[in-house]
């Protein structure tokens, strides 16, 4: 196998890359020469030292000296402790924030591409969540939103972390929710599926 | 600017990748760890070593021994020296190859994402083609076809060369064609736009 296949093969893992798009990034990275690739290659090597994940919000982030366990949100004394919104990726908890309408603490359970394997339970690594609300949340917190895709994987993930949290939520005394279902801003019920049908009638008001 | 902002721009130059794709990429290699990652950067740094522009076809391959200047196709002697099929890009080239219904020579314009640019005469190395064409083909060549894809850049591409090579075919004698227009295997009248029937129009036989 020559280097050309096994890169091939290895941007084939890549979130939604297929064969022939995986081929064609080889043949980019020939035409756009060994200086681009080298730098390249440098920043891939260097990404996982200079990126860590955050001991409380789980998500990854830049520590500017190397003995910073927390993300620039946990060490945000303006946030909201009472609140915890559990996301299934930093993608997801970066496109909320850059919403501005939330300013309370975060959970990322996994990581692009991670979610999707068979054994849930373990891949969510959900012991790690119960521990990180034990310690360092207790009795401050009032509520735990989770806040997944309303895609047929997201309501898997939802309620596989709703019923593990059960206990935990019953013993620390705070509430479990999920984001509000309904319309979506721009939503033309022309269009309208029967699950967003069902549950924007359910929540009307 | 953190690694994950540097990678995710530099992936962002890949062909079809977006913003919110380049950052998933990062995310992506952060969930797959530094084995993965430090595997990948290697491959992509021995690429350009191991791997050569065909001095006839002008393709990628990847030389068994550092002298062999020759891919498999330029070295293939039951290959048809009298046809030229020139094409855009080493992946329009493996795609024509599949199909298994030429056996002629081939050369390869650019490369993925490399033709794109305005100044085309100049990005086109067609100063090449012409030494490639004299140098190794001279009399014995009858027909050089160019296969471009029919888009507005294919299409450009094709006037291009067309315009470039005139005086070449003439001085040695060979004959410059297009590959022929009109319905492809699948296509439901239904749906045919203006171009593709004028093209069968003028082709039906």
């Amino acid at each position: 196998m020559d280097t050309r296949e096994r890169l091939t093969k290895a941007f084939k893992h890549f979130p939604g890359i297929g064969p022939r798009q995986a081929r064609r990034f080889v043949y980019f990275l020939l035409s756009r020469g060994p200086k681009f690739s080298g730098e390249f290659a440098k920043q891939i090597t260097k990404l996982h030292d200079s990126v860590t994940r955050c001991e409380i919000t789980h998500q990854y982030f830049a520590p500017e000296d190397p003995n910073q366990n927390r993300s620039p949100i946990a060490c945000d004394e303006d946030r909201d402790w009472s609140r915890l919104l559990i996301v299934e990726t930093d993608m997801d908890l970066e496109a909320i924030e850059k919403t501005g309408e939330y300013d309370g603490m975060y959970y990322v359970l996994g990581s692009q591409g991670s979610l999707t394997d068979d054994d849930l339970e373990k891949t969510l690594h959900l012991e790690e969540l119960q521990s990180v609300i034990s310690k360092h949340y207790g009795d401050g917190l009032e509520e735990a939103i989770i806040a997944t895709s309303v895609t047929p994987e997201g309501e898997r993930i939802r309620d596989t972390v709703t019923r593990f949290l059960a206990d935990t939520a019953k013993n620390l005394g705070f509430t479990i929710s999920t984001l509000g279902r309904g319309l979506s801003t721009g939503t033309e019920l022309e269009y309208i599926d029967d699950n967003t049908m069902r549950h924007a009638l359910d929540g009307r008001n």
